[in-house]
């Protein structure tokens, strides 16, 4: 890294610090109503940042009544140098329980070099240090390194469609080589970490009908069909004991992670027993056999039963027989599984396995393919390096389980691969009381960010 | 019948149906706190009325708060006569959706032969030709032909426990030789029935705990045990898709219905397609191969699930595995399954089938045996002859595959059987809107429980 640029770092440390803790004060909860001025507040608080370090056309983009609106910015100046799309939420989540907060969460508090506070880590201070980052190029050199555009949302934690409407709709005005997305975390502490695959997802609600209005279980019960007993029986016929899903042709287009990335999760720290004890407090995992637990997570499809709707929930005991019940299915996909042929699939499938006297109907709540990016390709490839040189720690590659939206729309409208370079730990709290975010990733994170640009531009 | 009874029951119809109407017009809805007061003016009318007629030691009775008054009556000077405990309840369901009554269902109204009226069949028109069977003897003779006791609740739509606290705590104020309960229905119109069996019930709720905490379904989904995936794994081990029930020895004490039980089911008018297609309105029947609907319906044992508790069952999509979920999973018994042993056998059975990964727990809420009247009792083949003279037509015994707890109170507490003579209809709206009473069947019912006075006198 030049050096003017690792001192300006360094020594505005604390003032990166102060400038954190102030959006963090700001409760910029997008889910709750009351709090639209915050998140007013949250957008303008970075847009003015943006706009002061010297940062182009930065705009407060308002979208439809009751979007939240998008931070946007640019600095296109590096003629024939490459152009990065770098992207971050000022949203948080609610912050209740609030009893189990040891310190107020919209009032940061600092303790063991961690700040203490909700969207300390997700994702103000991932936002803020990119910030810090590109701030650090317009002090010291008077311009970025490269050609930039920043877009910040304020609907992730609500999946709101702001984002993804806009994105749809200005593939020019967004166009960049890569995007670099940081709202992830490390494997482990001091580990840097680069996640290059997210899991897909179809999200569906099984509909079973029975009997035209509800039945007194007694005066029917032994002959009338149950749409309860029906949903656990197609359940049961769904994925089998073992964790191996029955849906014919649901596993042909499954690829295999390639034999470097396996080989990369078999050296990272898992310790399987601390995962099922401590992390999930269970006694057994579960899962297809034949696969490390790593690979059940992050490289295999999955489907997991989430909620049934209809028949007698409350207290105490009522002899129903629902006339209809739902159930909350959903699959994880992974490369190259299509969502909209494994919804096919399944539809076909769940009409075979329906029992008699049983009508049901499938819908799709929501659907995104899974996203894998090379660890060749040469925007991770300098993602790993830029955060190597900072840990001083050969950087690993993992994937998540989980899906980030964005990184699928960017993929979808803008044809570029996302870069998540994430600086959280396993144990920051996300979505529950006494989220934090470590110190010093904060600082490292500005550090290999400020370098990444530096890589990038070579 | 004697003339001068059968006159009177003639001559005093329009009176009767008066008084039926009086009573109907009491909103005496036993589940909502503001219609205490009407509570207790229903109890208060029924008190005047048996005062009135002659009956003795007329008595209100309170209860704890909270709990609503029982009406008591005897007349015990028929020496050397049996004595019969007249059962019945005025209280009812409550009447929504009001919008759906074709008249206000607390101003009865008369269409084609029948009163529209909460309560008209269900069951102050029963309780009100009680009374006006016994009146007809005090006025025409002076005194009843057998002694008799009358107890009159208004707990019964909210499954209240005055009435089995009271029945439990005076076995000898409540000596009798048989019970007379009026609160079922006659399996067709034209045809006197008498209800001869119901089934017992043990309703449980199974819980099923996973993880220490919710988790995310991208995280963790295919290592994580999902408690809504076991619980369904659970109940298609406990009850296969042939509507076998997988329980080991659960079947072990079920006693098959007499040959002369079956033999008159065989000849009831049942249209099984109908049962099917109108009644419950669905395109298979489900349970037991080798056994007639009514059989399934009456004499062999069921499992049904209820509801599951736990997961997300709001709009849209949530990608949770529960920490925990349960289910709420009743079994209905029959003769001579014993309640606390099949829920024995159910919760060893549990343990055993309880997936790896996931803690179990079953408990119990509610627990009945299953009763069983033999058609040659005395007490029933009285009140067999008293119907089949007064409808013209023979007497058909059937089962019933609910529970009325109150025979089993009787059976447990008092050791006398209950002989269950309705005059319901099974068109008659039980608990939904336009219930109603058909008028003949009132008249009917009245001379029937006075014949069957007189019968028992002999």
């Amino acid at each position: 890294m030049s050096t003017a640029l690792f001192d300006y770092y360094q020594t505005n440390r604390e003032r990166h610090l102060e400038g954190l803790l102030q959006l963090l004060r700001i409760p910029s909860i997008s889910t709750l109503p009351e709090h639209k001025p915050d998140i007013r507040r949250a957008a303008e608080f970075l847009a003015n940042e943006l706009r002061e370090m010297g940062m182009k056309n930065v705009e407060i983009i308002a979208g439809k009544e009751n979007q939240h609106p998008l931070v946007y910015a640019e600095w296109l100046e590096a003629l024939g140098k490459p152009t990065l799309l770098i992207y971050g939420h000022y949203d948080v989540q609610p912050a209740d329980p609030l009893e189990e907060w040891v310190s107020p969460p919209f009032e940061p508090a600092i303790r063991n070099d961690n700040i203490y506070a909700r969207g300390a880590v997700d994702d103000k201070g991932q936002v803020y240090l990119l910030c810090k980052a590109l701030e650090g190029f317009f002090k010291t050199q008077g311009k970025l390194p490269i050609n930039v555009r920043v877009l910040i949302e304020g609907e992730e934690e609500v999946g709101g469609e702001h984002i993804d409407e806009y994105v749809a709709a200005h593939p020019d005005r967004l166009k960049a080589d890569a995007a670099l997305v940081c709202d992830t975390e490390m494997f482990a502490p001091e580990l840097p970490t680069i996640t290059t695959g997210l899991r897909g997802l179809v999200y569906t609600e099984l509909e079973a009908r029975a009997a035209a209005h509800d039945l007194h279980s007694g005066q029917y019960g032994g002959a009338a069909p149950n749409p309860m007993q029906a949903l656990a029986e197609m359940i049961n016929r769904l994925k089998g004991p073992d964790g191996k899903i029955l849906i014919p042709g649901f596993y042909k287009r499954v690829k295999k992670p390639t034999a470097q990335e396996l080989a990369s999760w078999k050296r990272l720290p898992f310790n399987e027993k601390n995962f099922m004890k401590k992390e999930i407090g269970t006694t057994a995992l579960v899962g297809e056999k034949g696969f490390s637990v790593l690979e059940r997570l992050w490289a295999r499809p999955t489907l997991e039963v989430h909620g049934f709707r209809g028949g007698f929930t409350g207290e105490g005991a009522k002899t129903v027989i629902p006339a209809a019940s739902t159930a909350k299915i959903s699959m994880r996909l992974v490369p190259d599984m299509n969502p909209k042929e494994v919804f096919r699939l399944y539809s076909a499938y769940v009409k075979k396995i329906t029992p008699k006297g049983i009508r049901t109907s499938v819908r799709v709540l929501s659907s995104a393919p899974a996203s894998v990016v090379s660890t060749d390709s040469r925007w991770i490839a300098a993602g790993a390096e830029a955060m190597e040189q900072v840990f001083k720690k050969k950087t690993v590659f993992m994937r998540s389980g989980g899906s980030i939206p964005i990184v699928g729309t960017f993929q979808r409208c803008l044809k570029i691969p996302s870069v998540m370079m994430g600086f959280g730990l396993p144990d920051d709290n996300l979505h529950a009381p006494n989220e934090k975010f470590h110190i010093p990733n904060f600082y490292r994170g500005i550090e290999a960010v400020g370098r990444y640009l530096e890589l990038l531009a070579q």
